[in-house]
This record gives C-alpha cells, sequence and structure tokens, in this order.
C-alpha cells in the first residue's frame, strides 16, 4: 500500500473515531490492557530481537536501556492504560454556550484534532503510551518508531490494532510505519494529517520543524536556568539547584545555567561548589564567578549550551532584570526557576519570564506531565501556540463551533428587523 | 533601523505588556479611541490622499471601497474599541490549580502569545481594530499593511501608538512595516515573532503559510457546504441556501456548494432555482441536477472553486454519508450547514464534518466573530490547532504553568520519601 493511501485510510477513520462514544473507547483501553498482559510473552520475545541486534550493532548502553521493554515495563504501560481509562474524556466538552437569539444556540464544543503524526526514537512504552492518549482522545495517529526498536514496535502496534478493533473501534485509526523513508514522506502530508509529535534528539525534531508544513508540538531544547536571588536562603538554593542539576541529568527539564545574584555570590557559590563536587559536576562561570571559584571560564557558546551531563554554566547577573532578560535571550521557553524569600520578586520573574513553566522555590525537574497530575504526556511542549508545557489528553484536542437554528438567516440581522441577544447560557451542546 | 532590530525592540516591549494590569491597558484603549475622534480630520485627509493616488492607479471599485474611511468608519471604529474595553481582560486567568504536594502547588494561568505578526489588505479598519485587540490581550504586533492604504495606516499606527504610550504603555508594542519587502524579512524572523496571522486573498495566505516556520493563524479559501437533506422543509431550505449564497457573495463564509438528497432534489432543485434566477445567480450542477433543472455542468473543478460571486455548484447524493464525505473531501474546514427535520441526522453531520463552524437549520453567513458575540474578531481559522472558527481575544492568548514551593526537590519524590497528593483547588493564582 502506498503512504498516500495508508494515510488517507487513517484519516477517514479518524473521522469515524471522532464519534465515538466514552464507553467504546474506555473498553477498546481496556482490552487493549488485558491483551498487552495476555500477550506479554509474544512481546518480549520480539524485544530480546531487537535487543540482540542492537547490541551486535553497538548501540550505546543508554539507549539499549531504553529499548528493553520487559515484564516490568509492560506492567507500567498496563497500569498507564488503566489510569488512562479513568481520566474524563476530553472530546465533547462545552467550552461555551450562547443565545445568539431565540431559537438560535451557539456552542463551542471539544473534539478531536484528527490524525497525528508521532515520530519517536527507541522507547517502545512511548508507541503505547501515546497511542492509548490518542485513542482516548478520538484522534487517529501514524506511529513511526526508530528502526531498533523495529520487532517489539510491529508486536505492540498489532496487539494495540487488534484488541481495539475487537472492542469497536474503526478499523484503521492506528498503524505503523517501518521505512526511513516514510518520515520524509509523512512531513509532506499536510492534506492528511493535522499535528506532528517529534519525540527525539535536538537535531531529529530541528529537522521535523524545519522540514513540514504541518504543525509540530514538542521541543528542540531544554535550557532550563535556575535564578537566585540576593534574597535566596542559601541552604534552599543548594537544594534546589542540586536537584535540579543532578536528579535525572539527561532530561530537557535539568537546569543548564545558574544565574546568581551579585551580592549573594560570595556567600552561595562556594557552598554550591561544595554540593556539586560531591556529585562531580564539571562547572564553568563568567569572569565574576571565577573571581569567587575556581570553574572553568564560560561565555556565550555556553549560555546557548544544553549539556544533558554532569556539567553547569554559572553566570553572575547585577539584578532580576538580568536575569530575565538573559533567560529570554538564551533559554528555550521551557522551564525557569527563581529562588528567592521576596513574593513581589517572584512575581515579577513569574510574569516576565516568557516560557512555558515558571517555578519559585522549587527544581526544574518538576516540570513533567506525571508530576503535574495529568497521568500521561505525549511530550513537553515549548510552542507559544495550542498547548504549552507538559501536554496530556487536553493538548490534542480542539474544538468546532456548533449552531442550532430554527431556518435562521443572516439577512434579518443585517436589514435590522432582528437583533442579536447574545445570552450566556451554561447549558451543555445537546448534539 | 534594520527590520531585526524593530523586531527585536517590538519583542522586548511585547514581555514588558505581559505583565501589564487591565486597567492600564483598558486606559490605553480609552486614549486612542479620544485620539482617534480628535484627530479624524488628520485621518479623512491621509485616506482622501490614498483614495485620489488608488483612483489614478485604477484599483477597482470593491478595493477602493473596503479603502475608504471616512467620519462614519471612524466611529465604527471607535465604538469597538468601546466595546473592547468592556470585554474581561484574557490575560491572567487561572485555568486549573492543583495542590501537588503540601506547599507545593501547581497553577495554569492565561497569558499573552508575545509578538504577533499581521499582515492585511486595503481596508485601513483591519489595523485599528487588529492593533487594538493585540493590545487588551498584552501581545506586541508588527502590522504591515496594503501600499494602497498607507497615508492612512501611517497616520492610524502613529495616533495608536502615542495614544499608548501617553497612558504608560511600554514604548514600541506597535510598529508599521510599510515596505513590500519587509513582509518576506517578516516570515524569516521566528526568532521574535510567535504567531503570524494573515488577512487577504487565498493566494496571498497560502504564499505566507508555504514560506514560514512561524504558526500561522487564518485561512486560506472558504468553500462552505449547505446540505439539504430528504427530510428537510423546502420552504426553510429554500431560504437558508439563498442566504447562505447571496447575503453577502465575496465573503469566505459563503456557501459555493450545494449538496442535495436524491429523494427531495425533484422537488426542492425547480423552488430552488426560481429563487435564486430571481437574485441572478449561475447555477452549474452534477449530471443529476441537469436531468432535473437546466444548468451550466459541474463536475471535479467545481466542488473545488471558491467562487465569491453570484455563481453556484450543485450536486445530488444519495445518501447524508456521501454528503459528510463531499464535504470532508473538498470542503476548507471553514463552515458547513444541514437543513434536515431529523435531529439525529443533524447530530451526525454536526459530529462527522470535520470543519470549525458545523450548523443545523441556519446559514453559513452568521460564522463570524461579531454575530458569535466575541465583539471583535482578528480572523477566522481553519487551523486544526490552537484556535478555530472566528477568533476574538481568547485566540490571542496562551498559558504558562506556575509553580509554587517551598524548597520543593524531585529526588524526595524519586526516593518516594514524599509522595504527591494531586488535589485539585479551585483556586486563583495568587501570583
Amino acid at each position: 500500500m502506498s503512504m498516500n493511501e495508508l494515510a488517507r485510510r487513517v484519516k477517514d477513520a479518524s473521522i469515524k473515531l471522532a464519534g465515538a462514544e466514552t464507553e467504546l473507547k474506555n473498553n477498546a483501553l481496556a482490552k487493549i490492557a488485558d491483551a498487552l498482559q495476555q500477550r506479554k510473552d509474544e512481546i518480549i520475545m520480539a524485544n530480546r530481537e531487537d535487543l540482540q541486534r542492537s547490541e551486535q550493532e553497538h548501540l550505546p548502553a543508554p539507549l539499549l536501556k531504553r529499548l528493553r521493554f520487559d515484564e516490568a515495563k509492560i506492567m507500567d504501560a498496563v497500569d498507564g492504560i488503566k489510569s488512562l481509562i479513568k481520566l474524563e474524556d476530553p472530546v465533547g466538552k462545552t467550552l461555551l454556550s450562547t443565545e445568539l437569539d431565540e431559537g438560535l444556540e451557539l456552542y463551542k464544543v471539544t473534539c478531536p484534532i484528527g490524525l497525528i503524526g508521532v515520530i519517536f526514537e527507541s522507547r517502545p512504552d512511548a508507541l503505547v503510551q501515546i497511542s492509548t492518549l490518542c485513542l482516548k482522545s478520538g484522534n487517529g495517529v501514524l506511529l513511526k518508531g526508530g528502526s531498533e526498536a523495529k520487532e517489539t514496535n510491529r508486536v505492540l502496534a498489532g496487539i494495540i490494532s487488534e484488541a481495539a478493533e475487537e472492542a469497536g473501534v474503526p478499523a484503521n485509526w492506528v498503524k505503523l510505519l517501518e521505512t526511513r523513508s516514510d518520515v520524509d514522506e509523512m512531513l509532506k502530508m499536510d492534506e492528511y494529517i493535522d499535528l506532528i509529535i517529534p519525540r527525539g534528539s535536538n537535531e531529529f525534531v530541528r529537522y521535523i520543524m524545519d522540514n513540514s508544513r504541518i504543525p509540530v508540538m514538542g521541543h528542540a531544547d531544554g535550557i532550563c536556568h535556575c535564578y537566585v536571588d540576593e534574597d535566596a536562603g542559601i541552604d534552599m538554593a543548594v537544594k534546589i539547584v542540586v536537584d535540579s542539576k543532578t536528579q535525572y541529568v539527561a532530561v530537557c527539564n535539568a537546569m543548564e545555567t545558574l544565574l546568581v545574584h551579585n551580592k549573594i555570590a560570595a556567600k552561595f557559590l562556594p557552598e554550591l561548589k561544595k554540593a556539586l563536587d560531591a556529585k562531580q559536576v564539571e562547572m564553568a562561570g563568567c569572569p565574576k564567578t571565577l573571581a569567587i571559584i575556581p570553574v572553568a571560564p564560560a561565555g556565550e557558546e555556553e549560555w546557548k549550551t544544553e549539556y544533558l551531563d554532569y556539567k553547569l554554566s554559572i553566570k553572575v547577573v547585577e539584578s532580576i532584570d538580568e536575569a530575565i532578560s538573559h533567560i529570554n535571550t538564551y533559554g528555550s521557553g521551557h522551564t525557569d526557576s527563581i529562588i528567592t524569600g521576596d513574593k513581589g520578586k517572584a512575581v515579577r520573574f513569574m510574569n516576565y519570564v516568557d516560557s512555558g513553566n515558571v517555578f519559585w522555590n522549587c527544581s526544574t525537574r518538576f516540570s513533567d506531565g506525571f508530576r503535574y497530575g495529568f497521568g500521561a504526556e505525549v511530550g513537553i511542549s515549548t510552542s507559544k501556540v495550542h498547548a504549552r508545557g507538559p501536554v496530556g489528553l487536553e493538548g490534542l484536542v480542539i474544538y468546532k463551533y456548533k449552531l442550532i437554528g430554527n431556518g435562521h438567516i443572516v439577512e434579518d440581522y443585517a436589514n435590522r428587523s432582528k437583533n442579536f441577544k447574545h445570552n450566556k447560557m451554561n447549558k451543555k451542546c445537546p448534539m
């Protein structure tokens, strides 16, 4: 089947799925969870094949670890689906209801986006998480996983598709793409695909963004900052900075650059260095930092660097406004935290730092769908439109306006024989 | 000043404007309304210059009409601003509040998108409407108007900028671009510009969409449909179809293609033809239409055509599903209406037609921000993400997550010494 024909079929299925009842979607999710458990041996065997081949091909150890999909990971995925079933259906919510005139009622009602293209690397759990989030939100999905996980992905996509169809979900709502060239074809399909969600390395996400007319939701880099204000408590600041940098270094919400107010730097930086030395964190600082602690020099290049490693850039600033301006210039609009005892300054920071997640007195690492209580996430968005920050079910829906009349025509209002009332109704859409 | 420097200044101003109080923004809007009235002679004189030059350059009559900005139009613009002042501030609304754990509170709060680039043709009232909508929603704006309106636009932008600055709004939040090459430079500025709103012809909007990495909000064409179901009342159907087609033909929400159920076609089409003949509407139909009424033949090409004129394509369909499928294939996802006495079919149509505006028993011409009660609109979006349908203030904001802690770190939750509560709070963000 041509890629075009495949996309057309998924698009057709997505339109049918858009009208599916909550019960049908939840039944299908339950069947998927059951099938994953019942067919776990099949999944584990396929995954072993992927692991063996990838080992032979010398896939780096961290990637091998992410590729592994064992019984414990299968059970995590099943638990994830079970919590997804409990979440409210994001489709069919009435966001606005207005009586435009007698017998002419306007409703703004949430609906699925349509067909979502997801491109992800190694982790097979991403396939399960994303396709079930799409099902719950009524979206069709074209999945493209990494070739290192191809056997696992094929089995998982088969199980999900079969179980959902058995529950009565329209066939073809989910399809797995298998070849690298499929990605480039996918990027051109703006006729069928409404949104692309890429999950992977910076370069990979940038490539997607630069090569498609289709809207992309996600993030390329995550240059996150902590700003330690002159009114910060030293102990709290050390604790938050250490956690933001070292709790898990390889992720997008880890801190990459630390900003410190001039007035607290001499007292704070030596304390921090002790704590970070204990964790083997390499540091690089601006000239003012170097005058206080002996670290490598840092400048322009370091402010733009996402290390994803035990490395940290440090800059001493003269004011909160310099910190805000530095973050808005070099940051990714991802997650930035201020540590201060002064509420006024925290308000200033949170209003003027132009990032999706702005924190006061806590670690940048909290920026995550599970920690935010969203149950699951399709990723974290640094976009300024549609959805920002960790994106759960709500980021997978849009709305349509439904207008119900009884023969109403505009000419009557244009010639003033009738007038609009525009009464707010607070009523659920009856359709 | 280079275009880059100009954009950087507006971006800087937009960050300051993001934190502006409602009162400041409303005062500025009031000052703008006053200044437009006080300096109306200046505006009218500049507009006369544009009109004279454009007449000499043989600008077509409908465009000349849209270019005219006389005292009545100025008063309309002033009235528009006065209603805008009364609308609720879309910025700073708490959309979600969750207690993640004791002392760790998450808020999802609306905020401006940032810097919006608006590109529009002829109508100077669009300049006033869009820039004041941006001000109320806290966004910086780069405006590029048509060269035919250059004198009027220059005076209007000057008045708006001066009046707002007098009220205390950060300087440089609004800037007018004047040369054609500015547009191409604007499309490349994804570092500064967060969203582009184009208002103009199909070709113009498509050009913008194809030549920028920046998200675009708007619509290219508007191929809207009415579907007359077998259960429609003939009189109501004629009335709605005539209004949808002829109430104002040159606009995006006018109907372009009529779909008629086979079982009602023989009775309905002759009645409709009488009514449309009286309005001098040219008709073209599929072979089944031609067997009932003598009109020109129509096919593939006509189903894809947006006439914006007294012309109509007609197709007879065998079922509601064929109608839905035709609309989803050839439509623009703009506005489509079903005329039927059967609620079940209306529900089916409204759920499965994948358009921003789906109507039951009323004219497609209702699809409009003013008629929907939004006060004003920046345009109508056929996008599937962010905002859909008529877009008012709400389409000009996004949100950020504000997390307030007291030294909270993720390690405590990773090692299970603390657990998330995720209690819904229903509390306004205190920051």
